[in-house]
């Protein structure tokens, strides 16, 4: 097992916090962020004891924090990165990938890896309650993972989640409080409790920690292309943070020399029913402008992102770019990628999707780049947003003529067998 | 890239049948089996270049039946083995895992296995259109695979599917025909379909083929406990087929010198609701008598199993056993792997689970065996078996006040900060 690199929490003008459970700089009010002694990395991180490790995100664990002697228990992550031929085809793209967390273990979405680098803290802390305040997935990682770790696990989220969310949660045996309120009421709530109780709150107290585990998207993309950047990244944003750390992740791999410094372009995604980093983006403006959310992206669902003037300044220092899309046009890019590469995804992958076609289609990208389009949570958890899409067709009794009776009512094309056509022929 | 194995359709008197879709020998009327070389397997077939492959499925290709020049499109399985220890301390197991194939890419199952390497010989033998009848999980992969591939897909399931089962196989835009009956209708009539059309039905005229895929879990348990064999595996069972080429696997490993030789005891888990296969076991029958399936375990509800004969022999030479559970207390299995191992499977998982809690506590495995439980599907896909398990509880107004209240209420102990207790006290 690799030595982790030594780490610390800092303010932005790099006073030192040591290693405890605190997100926000009492003196700045600023957000406190991991920082590694990236010299002493440079032995610890590289490619061959990268590749010689496990295939799960434990693999980078030399530049995540993790507490001395943490053993790693649950194979997270390392999910596939597949080349969107199909896709591509339909909007114009040459050369797209789709990073597919939509199959991460355990709970198939991308915060199973903030929650495993946040629950190794908490128990190096000495919690034994955790909690958080959640869109969905987090809830479903949390609860999971805590019961896997035989800690207790209580989680509120909006009233309004959906069913398979929820049940998903409750399934694990884990303590649900639904708030009536939007995600920004229940994220407040939760630094009051966290102020109260020793628990701890994954994204709340806990959160420098949590936050760099997205990092391992950034770090599996570069090195599934073969210890490459990318052109363009895509990304869905809540919070903001994921595509701020996917950034960090490959600023880390440049400065450590496993890849090659280029350009990478970071392109936000949002629903329109809750766009307020992309709207900061398109009116280059410097502060983010909360808004309510009222859109079928409830993953997606954060009117006042704690990440968000971050993630659209450096959206904008990148070149990049960040859109929104409909509703409507969620659910058709659901279908599509679905269609297309097999791939059933949550809300928020419908807004990728969306969102990706619509960069081509508006020249943002070049048919030629390189980019990766990052899924990040599955389908069936979000089954309500394809209700009516589908009509129920009668059912076919057992029977060779009923089936053929069907066939043609439907118009299906059957080819039959080659011989039959010869024996019939004539 | 390995090469492969030469291999060759047999029928079980070992007259060859060269390559071709047929799954029945038209002289004795018994399955077609894929025969290896088992020889040439010998050089191409070890450890060495076993790790040095990818990490999926296709690391054992050299041992898969696979057609020449095939390029494998998709990461499927390699799925995570993990360590049971707070299910093994309810149940009184002390050395359990789990396989859990409920994360297995492209579409949570185990299913994904067989699916693409069916695939890969229907494109071999030209068909533009596959098919299937399934229980559920088979036509999610077939859909989402052939989506992938740019096959047309046309799929027949039983009218009654649960409908994340439905809706998981119409998203990828395959024609999927909901006919009036159970699985055993379904698959009569695939056959009369098959001799009609050129299609490439995967458990139908490509089942052969279709079928090894299955071996790869047996290949990657045997990998992931650092090649060895366990003492016992747990197995649910449908067409019988899964825990066959489990077997089949081990006895390759042993044959070429991967694992050491031992007995390996095979344990098969159905619902009692639908339970041919387990009722042979236990009244020591050598044929199956068919069932008409009345269970929420739909995705096992195979009440005339194909390969139910073989499964059912194999499973008593082992020295295992075979048991079935109730509707209810599949319903606990899926609990309690999820509250333990925070594993959410579907129902066919939780037939699993209570199965091997009853082979414990029922004395016939003993608690030191190392005993791997096999979870093969997730439990989003089948929600609806949950139903009324949890209640709905009332929405907390996002004020610190109305969410202490709701603690008490639901009398959930909360531990307070130590410095507040510090400061209310004296
Ligand atoms: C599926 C999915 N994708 C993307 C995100 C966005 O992540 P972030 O909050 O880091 O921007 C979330 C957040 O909950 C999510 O659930
Ligand atoms: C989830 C699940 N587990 C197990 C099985 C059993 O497989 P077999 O038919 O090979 O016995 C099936 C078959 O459909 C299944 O869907």
């Amino acid at each position: 097992m690799s030595a982790c690199t030594p780490y610390e929490l800092r303010n932005m003008d790099g006073k030192s916090f040591g290693n405890q459970p605190l997100s926000i700089c009492d003196e700045t009010f600023t957000p406190l962020e991991v920082h590694y002694d990236l010299e002493a990395a440079k032995s610890l991180f590289t490619r061959k004891s990268i590749e010689a490790g496990p295939a799960n995100i434990w693999r980078y664990r030399a530049l995540l924090p993790i507490p001395e002697g943490f053993e790693p228990d649950l194979p997270v992550g390392f999910t596939p990165l597949v080349r969107a031929k199909n896709l591509g085809k339909r909007i114009g793209a040459n050369n797209l990938y789709v990073k597919n967390d939509a199959v991460c273990f355990p709970t198939l979405s991308f915060k199973d890896r903030v929650v495993s680098v946040a629950l190794a803290n908490a128990q190096a802390f000495g919690f034994t309650t955790v909690g958080c305040s959640s869109t969905g997935n987090l809830a479903n990682s949390v609860a999971a993972q805590a019961a896997r770790l035989g800690i207790k696990a209580c989680i509120l989220v909006p009233a309004d989640l959906e069913p398979a969310k929820i049940l998903n949660t409750l399934v694990y045996g884990a303590q649900l409080v639904r708030i009536d309120g939007n995600y920004d009421h229940v994220n407040r709530l939760c630094s009051l409790i966290a102020d109260q109780y020793n628990w701890g709150f994954v994204n709340v107290n806990l959160r420098p920690y949590y936050a760099e585990g997205s990092k391992t998207v950034g770090y599996e993309i570069a090195e599934q292309l073969g210890w490459r950047l990318p052109d363009n990244v895509v990304v869905p944003m809540a919070g903001g943070s994921l595509i701020r750390k996917i950034r960090k992740a490959f600023k880390e791999l440049v400065y450590l020399g496993l890849v090659e410094d280029k350009p990478v372009r970071f392109f936000g995604a949002q629903a329109t029913g809750c766009s307020p980093i992309s709207h900061a983006v398109k009116n280059n403006l410097d502060h983010i402008e909360p808004q309510r959310p009222n859109t079928i992206a409830r993953s997606l669902a954060i009117g006042n992102p704690a990440d968000g003037p971050q993630a659209a300044k450096m959206i904008r220092e990148s070149g990049g770019w960040a859109e929104d899309v409909s509703d409507v046009e969620i659910v058709s890019g659901m279908q599509e990628l679905a269609e297309t590469e097999g791939i059933f995804t949550e809300t928020a992958g419908g807004v990728t999707t969306a969102v990706t076609a619509r960069l081509y289609a508006h020249g943002r990208i070049h048919p030629d780049d390189l980019t990766v389009s990052c899924i990040t949570g599955n389908g069936l958890k979000t089954t309500d947003a394809l209700a009516g899409k589908y009509e129920a067709q009668r059912a076919v009794r057992p029977r060779l003529s009923d089936f053929e009776e069907y066939l043609r009512e439907m118009n299906y094309a059957a080819e039959a067998k080659p011989e039959l056509v010869l024996a019939g022929g004539k």
